[in-house]
């Protein structure tokens, strides 16, 4: 096949999470048709993270420094941390403006299926965060899923004998949601959990 | 903001087609997350196609040589050309290895709405092709779209004075296709273009 480095770069693509192999095709063509204002920035962008971006050491948060922006900011509040299951969550949250506090990122949520285990979680650093700073909060803030919840139990457990109040996410009706939209899990959480107005 | 270099790659990376902010993010985390097994075989693969794949000076087709392999291969029929819209329609046909001839690229369709005139495709080339060329047919494989059926249209004139036949793809019930789920204007086309059994 005289075309191999398409083919390659088209194969490449299509590893990429949401990309099949027909969406990896358009956005090779539209790449290669798109040099200056496409190809070489997106060469540069890929080149700069993957020299620059580095794992923060406390929180596991993906930064330019170690540690992190958020672990050094002093402005933020020290003593309440967010155990969220993934990178995309504290983006997710920092996006929305909502939390000013420290985050610990798990990489991950315990998965017998997937063969995860509590080791390959980073769930002996939160303990130890959680032992030795000056903490107060530990929020469990993983996705409301079966896996995020066990993983919030089993994280819950393991934090029993540290001094820290620990909490979780509200789960309900999301707010602009219509129950004749939602799962029956969801209307039955939002039932029992309900609040007195 | 400290995440600048990151910011920057889900940023370009949300300008590919098919990847909307939300989508670029998880690409990003996912490329930075496996550095050694995707994001720097994609570098080097993006560095190898920005230097090695060039346009077809005859056919616009793109492949690592000038001109590319379709055009060079003395195995194939030189004496019947098939024109498409775009690569991605090239690339289709050779996968489904249907056609064994020489393939023209306009670049796009005629299109008043998008300012796309016939000087912007390669429609005085193909005519040249048609004129000099050992050749003797003519296949218009536009899309089955309004813009694709007028610039098959008008490239069908242009070729009037030119010693080839003109033909274009059949149009009606895609194989395996429901009549039940088909919309009218197909259904009415292939009523029309019926053939005696």
């Amino acid at each position: 096949m005289p075309r191999s480095a398409i083919d390659h770069l088209v194969q490449l693509l299509g590893r990429l999470p949401g990309l099949g192999p027909r969406s990896a095709r358009r956005v090779a063509l539209n790449l290669l048709r798109h040099r200056e204002k496409l190809l070489e920035p997106l060469i540069e962008a890929l080149e700069g993270a993957s020299e620059k971006v580095c794992e923060c050491s406390i929180c596991s948060n993906l930064d330019l420094t170690d540690p992190c922006g958020i672990c050094t900011d002093r402005e933020r509040d020290h003593s309440i941390l967010c155990v969220v299951e993934d990178v995309a969550d504290l983006w997710a949250l920092e996006r929305a403006r909502v939390f000013r506090g420290l985050y610990h990122v798990l990489g991950g949520v315990l998965s017998a299926l997937d063969g995860v285990g509590p080791e390959d979680l980073k769930i002996a650093a939160l303990v130890k965060r959680a032992e030795a700073e000056e903490l107060n909060e530990v929020i469990l803030a993983m996705n409301a899923t079966v896996d995020g919840q066990t993983t919030a139990h089993y994280v819950s457990d393991q934090l029993k004998g540290c001094q820290v109040t620990v909490s979780r996410l509200a789960h309900g009706v999301p707010m602009g949601g219509e129950l004749d939209y939602l799962d029956d899990i969801t209307l039955q959480t939002a039932l029992k959990a309900r609040r007195p107005l």
